[in-house]
């Protein structure tokens, strides 16, 4: 195990004493040498990203546990917040009157909003889908509300979300070849609305990016895509992929279609994922994520190191006085031993699931850290070598 | 309400730059003109604690939510843990071989440990008690245990403590005469039993406290102290306090015992209280103190502040942009306003336990500050006036 910090793992905030650029701007910062992985630099209205970036998931405006100082501390650079459950709780005409998402919270770098369209579609039996919209009742109250391509956007204007997401149709996995074709045509007429709406709807300096759906068919995918491109989005997101289809055809899904996205605007896969779809990810192309994966995983005991994967629950850590990981700098690790993370896990002591989720994210900054830093000094392919046998084979 | 932040509330730390002294010093800084009320400094093993001071209980080796770093940020000088719980999860002798309670928490002053004794009196129906200890059945798992004047020094000895507490015998609060009786002269035979032992048991450095008993009975008290000044412990607590008599009677003991209690010694009275329990005792000449209260109402959303109590489940909240007390300089009101906190503890999200705790906590220590300054400025009885009306009514 290693015991020093790996210099290649080093965190460091990359985006200070830059020249601020208009919101959208996207760098390609580099290139990596016959890949289409690469590392860039987009602008918005709360200061820059550097990606590959990954997006710890702040679902009510909090991320579990976590304050605005520990997000920063962790090294994020950007948050998401999900617009179904902050539309409802508290709602986004009152976090408007509270200033914005970012006063209310605290958090002064940028955040990302989904469409809350996700959540919506996964209310089965609580929701009916037509042309212009879905209308559905809520899992908080059964109260009917409805979604449109224009709603969506108008309840992220109010949150002052930096990175607005269009309103798309998720099929689930297993769906038909027919639902599949609807839910895809009817994601690009919704993406059109959103296109020539979000001029009024937003406000100035937010972004909004369209979504790609179309499953694991390849051709649908491309042909949705071609769709979108047109359009005037800041960044393009693929959607519906780790919605349960296996993991070699999500992978092959990017590696297909990553590439083809618009190499100068961001591209974003939603909700995923492992270290090493990450690392699948940004091999093909693509330079954002968010995941729940690291929060809740640590909730759940499982905490991430790159030498493994730890259970905190197992008995053999009862008297473990090492750090998660020694080689880590997190807050957790400097100061707190496995044997202590597992009493307080045992005993339920909300200490646990703030330190164990500063220790996760920290893992996930460290680990696209790496990737950003590898994509910059070219030397990705090696960094892939070096770290895929742990990242593909504990991780995937 | 205030909303510049008030001189008499600043809490700055003044034991920074001090000499060490040994550890059991007692050092009388300032009384109070007619009153027993007294400022004061007592040394450790682990740095000096200024009295009046209030310590944060930390059951399990938690004050649950917060790490030390927050505890350092909110002005606790020394914290309490609890050995009934430490005992059993995760064990003394864990504690002992992960290198102590302070190296396990990463909390580098002081620790006041209890015997643990109270909780297993609290174990009805599980607990046998004789002449030369108590045999019980823990309410984790049934497993029968045998606590004893050694065995919990013992205990205290291998968890670190820098004072310990001995075992005494606490009767109910509604205890016929006999059994309170019989329940102080079995105190007095365990006490001589742990000043006797305690020189084999503790470790150099190490203080006992001895714990007077007697109910609201004060001359019974009278002659329960008189026992217990004799021998050789570093400080004296009242016991048995706060457990269900009347507050006007509780008060009236501490009024009537505090003042008799040696005073080249500090005085603890355990398990109070409310803000005004608080500047009752100190009236009554008493140094320290410990309690739940303001770490159990922060979770169940009663945040404490100088111009009144707050719900912050309540309606009204709901828009409301301000901090819980716009005069502190708390982390949680410098940077989240009531209608976040409200949002976050609707929605049972961790991160409002940890805000809503650090509030609390800080208001406490403020208010111990207050009261260690006025003493030492000769302002106490002017404090007492101006405080009096807030602190009586809204916090009785
Ligand atoms: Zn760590
Ligand atoms: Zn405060």
């Amino acid at each position: 195990m290693t015991t020093r910090a790996d210099p290649r793992l080093d965190l460091s905030c990359e985006t200070s004493g830059l020249q601020p650029r208009p919101p959208g701007t996207f760098e390609v910062l580099a290139q990596a040498p016959g890949s289409p992985a690469r590392a860039g630099r987009l602008w918005t209205a709360h200061g820059p990203i550097d990606t590959p970036c990954f997006m710890p998931v702040g679902t009510y405006g909090a991320v579990k546990g976590l304050d605005a100082d520990d997000l920063r501390e962790v090294g994020a650079q950007i948050i998401l917040g999900n617009s179904y459950h902050l539309g409802h709780r508290p709602g986004a005409a009152r976090v408007a009157a509270l200033g914005g998402l970012h006063r209310m919270m605290a958090w002064d770098r940028p955040i990302l909003t989904d469409s809350g369209g996700f959540q919506v579609f996964s209310l089965r039996g609580l929701q009916k889908i037509d042309d212009a919209g879905v209308s559905y009742q809520t899992h908080f109250d059964g109260s009917r509300h409805r979604m449109t391509p224009e709603s969506v956007l108008a309840t992220q204007a109010a949150l002052g979300s930096d990175i607005c997401m269009i309103l798309d149709h998720c099929p689930p996995a297993d769906a038909e070849p027919a639902l599949i074709r609807a839910a895809v045509d009817r994601s690009t007429r919704w993406a059109e609305e959103a296109a020539r709406r979000r001029g009024e709807i937003l406000q100035p300096g937010q972004l909004c990016f369209g979504i790609v759906q179309g499953g694991t068919n390849v051709a649908l995918r491309r042909e949705h895509l071609k769709a979108l491109a047109d359009l005037p989005f800041e960044g393009l997101a693929l959607g519906g992929l780790s919605v349960g289809e296996p993991i070699p055809e999500m992978h092959a899904t990017m590696a297909a279609i990553g590439p083809e996205m618009p190499q100068d605007r961001p591209r974003y896969v939603m909700g995923i994922g492992t270290p090493h779809d990450l690392l699948a990810a940004v091999s093909s192309g693509i330079d954002m994520f968010d995941c729940v994966m690291p929060t809740r995983h640590a909730r759940n005991g499982q905490l991430f190191t790159f030498s493994g994967r730890l259970n905190i629950r197992q008995a053999r850590f009862r008297d473990d006085d090492a750090p998660i990981d020694p080689a880590c700098r997190c807050r957790c690790c400097a100061r707190y031993s496995r044997a202590y993370l597992r009493h307080l896990h045992e005993q339920n002591e909300p200490l646990y699931g703030r330190l164990a989720t500063i220790h996760n994210l920290y893992f996930y900054q460290q680990w696209v850290g790496a990737l950003r830093r590898a994509l910059r000094s070219g030397r990705f392919e090696a960094l892939r070598g070096e770290f895929s046998s742990i990242i593909s084979t504990v991780y995937a």
